[in-house]
């Protein structure tokens, strides 16, 4: 047996259920620095359970549709932003929650100037560039003690456009 | 009278009176996702009085050297980070603070790949993209009140290649 998913275009509305989509996107909340620069204020729900915002940066390997994925995980003590430090897409891959393991996944493809906030605790597949440099900044909690739950598909998940 | 400044390439070293340069340099803190992506952890110092850190985009104005500047600001409250959301080079002005006013300025050119963090209260020029998109992730202080100073020159500042 295996699951199909297809990809589809990454938006707010669709990606609501699962966190935020940060971009320059909707109403501009202030324009700062004489009018040249637009700012889109506080757009990720940062959320951490004992510990602290913090900014890494993750540099990985790169991935093709399709895409067969064994595992999703999810982050108990906080939320996890991933911000693109190059203007390619990537695959964000997210699943609900159903009695403690992911239900059904869906897969979006980014558009340039896009990242992604996980909420706390959301079912999300690993960082998935389609293309090189695979470079990003993640904010994200920075504490002690676990915070990675893993879930193991027993059946074949394929993602594909 | 003016004064010129000519930039320089952005390295860490160059730049550690100010504040960080977030990139994937120097040993990999963690592997992780079965080996397929490396963690440079926590690259830069957070640090926000009364408040804390969120995500906003700026997205700004694109501009070209050799380039006049008139003002510099600095953030009492609250550490800056700006991440690009592309691969394009963009202009990172600093200045050491003297006498509660930004002494001779120092001007950076960052690579691909590389992010800046200005420390609390350091002098910095606005956001200066060199090219487009001129879109930026920005992690700073979110709370109320004022958290702005602004010096502006009495003689030109002019940076040059």
């Amino acid at each position: 047996m295996s699951v199909r998913v297809k990809t589809q275009p990454l938006t707010a509305e669709a990606f609501a259920p699962f966190g935020d989509v940060i971009e320059a996107s909707g109403s501009v909340d202030k324009l700062i620095n004489q009018g040249r620069c637009e700012r889109y204020h506080n757009r990720a729900k940062l959320d951490f359970v004992d510990g602290e915002a913090g900014i890494s940066i993750f540099k990985s390997e790169v991935f093709s549709l399709p895409l067969s994925i064994e595992m999703m995980e999810r982050h108990p003590e906080g939320s996890q932003a991933f911000l693109p430090l190059s203007d390619k897409p990537f695959l964000v891959v997210v699943a609900p929650d159903e009695g403690g393991k992911p239900g059904a996944p869906l897969a979006f493809i980014t558009q340039p100037g896009q990242g992604v906030n996980y909420h706390r605790g959301v079912w999300h597949g690993v960082l998935t560039p389609l293309h090189e440099p695979g470079l990003f900044a993640v904010v994200d909690r920075i504490g002690t003690g676990p915070n990675l739950e893993e879930h193991w598909f027993t059946e074949e998940v394929i993602l594909h456009e």
